[in-house]
């Protein structure tokens, strides 16, 4: 979140700044401290941010086949190193224009160069270098969300292609409506961490992929759905605790400051949700289907997590519960709901990151410091903006690679995986796949 | 640990308030920037604590059998989340009652929502949110050392319903007695981070609940002990290091403060006896069983840094690294007589955070600036005290457990693993387990 | 990096001392906040650069076979705790002598126990231990590129042996002719955060090993090199992330402090190197192999890396993006090169730590801020001396430890695997290996 809001030690800064003028330069002396302080929160919330990079690998890659692991952790590892080049090229400057129209603005380039970027002379409270990190780091998520959706089918080649346009310009572009100042920020659209700006954008595009690729071989058959369990639980395991871990930075570091008061407040509401969603995951699944499902406990951690994004700055601690309950008992259904509709959704994207960032920015409007009628409608316009030119764009995209280079790898290779087929390289080697047994 | 000791930096500005006094406003603004230091440090050693659940689930993973992962897996994403929401709603307010008779204390339900509670006026150093959450990652923690010990065998329910009364009543009720300023901390009685009040805590449950259960069947066949190799050493590893990652938080968030030099101290001491125990458990082991021992080694640096746990923040180097040599030794020689009286602990969680927690609490009375006979003897007090209200405790919960709806899986499901018995579900798929070939 | 620079804070401070003496005391005050950031970045630094650890041993572990799993754990862990041990008692004072002649110095056993070591008297802006503890957290590394040169196939105990001489001699030994203040030092030679100082002579002693022991057997049989693939490529991918997460503190703590410049700066570019060699060794691996190759993506970030962190603090934008594309440019090409010569280096170490160490260096000369030739010219003189140095005592201590206990393990123990034959225990149970089907 990038909104222009006053920092809290500013404001302390003029209260004192009128209260003990004879104090003059102590004050810059003081903001030193605080300056220097923000800046190294947000470096680490930088960091924490990256570490969920790895934690969508492992995610992903355990709840897929054993076939398709290179694959997707070439995927992850491209996205990661192509959001970061892409957005200190072209995505910071468009995503944060300044002073522009509001719908699309672009400051050229690169990133400034100037002495005063890299001083306290910036006006955010941290340095440019460590404002554009944090955002960078955010900037690959939205790829990443897509790529455990088409997982196991798409070509290796037009997913990256995908990933180039979408990361490029639309994550950007559309972040520009509400961080960058835009219209939507004007209208008091509220959108603290991304529940919208980051996971539905994701969410649009990972449904687009999802219903212009079809379903992966045997999912579907006749009018069952036919489970294809992931290979590797501990990786899944290990994925979503050190997601859970990266939120602390993609909440906390929101804040843009490290204010102690919001940003503690925000790191409970945070925490709070994602117990809450698993235990309620957990809790829904055993009732509903007899058996106590740790994919499904663990996809709640993360619905809890998508659910609290918007509003963990706004939020008390029952409100926080509610929220991570709520969302924990959503994704559920939401993962049922897509099979029956036939939409494949190898690791529940759709259902995490979509359906609970809808979720998580309605709740802005129902619970905590902004609850009201008022705001409800502003959010739902927000996400009807969002959804709409998302999910047009990526089905956009979508379309136009498959007419130009194809979408969906061959029959053959999807059967053989795609470790064979795109990259001739198993991801295990030594132990006996199954397979070969057969 | 949260007792009330005077922080540091409260020192330094009293200082300055009477050599001072004329900078009267300044220094509020100074406390500022360390109150904002201080909350800084305390949130990422909130993170830092969490991660330390990814480690356990992945150490007790990795020593225990493939088809046992699914079910250990959910046992401690559970544990978090629960744990989490308990501190929240009852623990917290029972561990830190304010002023009380000293025994038992509870403040009420649920989490203070008043404005002064996220800012500055909160009197030790960070915000309340701050608090909160390093003291409920603490929280969780006995009840997931208990894990490891009752693993492969104990019902999850069963599990669950235990984990849910010692972390919401045990934990917090004898952690007061301490940390929350009661009848111990009065008597003198030093645990800086926990050698007693977390790792004793969970150790003793887990003795009682291994010796409830009885051990897993072929461990001990007639007079002989046949190992039961973990399936996953990289698992395991994993869960080490970020053990040891995640312990930089427990022992330096313990300081309470961002303060430097305790810090600073405390994290030196605790690296230097996690080194010293490696080393000392490999070395224990290669001379006595004749093979360097990786699991042996991983569960060595964990003695050390259990060992160091209860005087951190009281030890120069020589006599970390003393604590640590003689942890990993204690170690090797704990396990050993474990199995020798046939209490079946997969994991060596009763050796690592029962006896070096007793071990490291002795310590305190031994090396470093608290050693002493006088310290000695009520160190040895608070060990007897907790040791028999949490044996109590955790035997009576395991017997009632057990009398109500059992404690252990059917012979049937334990051969057959708990992932299929409990949750339907195999950990990995695709690979061939060796017992399906058999 | 640790050279005595007058730190930035200092600067300001001393600004302020002349434009406002009057305010006295303050400025201690202020100092007292900004010591506070800048230790616990130190701090937080220490932490990242110790999970690296864990970065290399999963990084190893992957690329290797399966049968050697257990060894490389054991090896890496040991090499951790050993480090830091050693680096205590000798290590640091050998590295940090002060005022010395500039070649050799030492200034004798163990930690200084002073008081003044743990206040903010110490002098380079945050505490002895911290200090202590962020080199510490260095030394290891050295000894740890040399175990994945030289994996599946050096005895247990050599390997051990020539950790113990490296780590505790040659690496704090030439680190002090330049961040010891020593005759490199003198000369202008520049190495931010160690391309030459921890990476290039880890690589020459990767090198050596690599010589002396011979390739694996049937890696290069006639003319053919037969490649033989890792076994784990989530646990190789898990390794690069880490890895990654930790050079934010292994370049941002070199630094030396929180200074929210240069901190920033050094993340960005590191990010943006790491970023690009990444995305350079894809494309050029899928240029000219024809397939995209995950672990050549992985070690082209590792290259990046490595190319970025002896001027991490002194690029912009474009020349980190350069210098990460060269990088993962020549990694390609060095790992083809070193199979072309039959220099056996199972994960690449060689390529990525040594020549992509050399590398930054040099671009330390050609890119950014101390560009020219005469730098040039002293970079050379530095990559030179070091190899010099580093190379013939590597030759010589594993030539001595061949005469006197032997190198390589037996060809039986080679085939059927070390964690057999050293270990007497497989890495993963109940899972079918392959071989034992053959």
């Amino acid at each position: 979140m990038r909104t222009l809001r006053t920092p809290r030690w500013l404001l302390i800064l003029l209260f004192f700044g009128v209260l003990a003028p004879s104090l003059g330069m102590a004050e810059d002396k003081v903001s030193d401290g605080v300056f220097t302080a923000n800046n190294l929160w947000m470096m680490i919330c930088a960091g924490l941010v990256f570490i969920m990079h790895l934690g969508f690998a492992t995610l992903e890659t355990g709840l897929t086949q054993q076939k398709n692991t290179v694959n997707i952790l070439f995927k992850n590892t491209f996205i990661v190193c192509f959001g970061i080049i892409s957005y200190a090229y072209i995505g910071f400057n468009l995503m944060y224009p300044g002073d522009f129209n509001g719908f699309l603005g672009f400051t050229g380039f690169g990133l400034g160069t100037d002495a005063a970027g890299v001083t306290q002379a910036y006006n955010t409270g941290y340095t440019y270098w460590t404002d554009f990190l944090f955002q960078a780091m955010f900037a690959a998520t939205a790829a990443t969300i897509v790529s455990g959706a088409v997982a196991e089918r798409i070509k290796l080649s037009s997913f990256m292609v995908f990933t180039i346009l979408y990361v490029t310009l639309i994550y950007p572009w559309v972040g520009s409506w509400k961080w960058g100042g835009g219209w939507l920020d004007a209208r008091g659209f509220y959108d603290f961490a991304g529940s919208t700006l980051v996971h539905s954008v994701g969410g649009w595009a990972a449904l687009a992929g999802a219903i212009m690729l079809g379903a992966r071989r045997g999912k579907y058959v006749g009018g069952s759905v036919r489970p294809i369990p992931g290979h590797n639980m501990p990786l899944a395991t290990i994925g979503v605790f050190l997601l859970w871990l990266g939120w602390f930075g993609f909440n906390g570091g929101s804040v843009l400051s490290a204010d102690p008061a919001v940003t503690s407040l925000t790191l409970m509401t945070t925490c709070i949700a994602a117990a809450a969603g698993g235990l309620s995951a957990m809790h829904t699944s055993w009732m509903f289907a007899k058996k106590p499902d740790l994919s499904m406990g663990l996809n709640g951690i993360l619905a809890g997590l998508v659910g609290i994004t918007a509003g963990a700055d706004q939020m008390g601690l029952h409100s926080a519960l509610f929220i991570g309950l709520i969302a924990g008992f959503i994704v559920y259904f939401s993962v049922i709901f897509f099979d029956k509709v036939k939409v494949d959704d190898p690791v529940g994207a759709i259902s995490v990151h979509l359906v609970c960032g809808i979720w998580g920015t309605l709740a802005v409007g129902i619970f905590g410091a902004k609850a009201g009628i008022g705001q409800l409608f502003i959010q739902i316009l927000g996400i009807v903006s969002y959804g709409i030119v998302c999910a047009v764009s990526a089905f956009f995209f979508f379309g136009l690679i498959k007419a130009v280079m194809g979408l969906r790898v061959s029959e053959e290779e999807e059967v053989e995986g795609l470790d064979q087929g795109e990259h001739g390289m198993p991801a295990y080697n030594d132990f006996v796949a199954a397979s070969s047994l057969r």
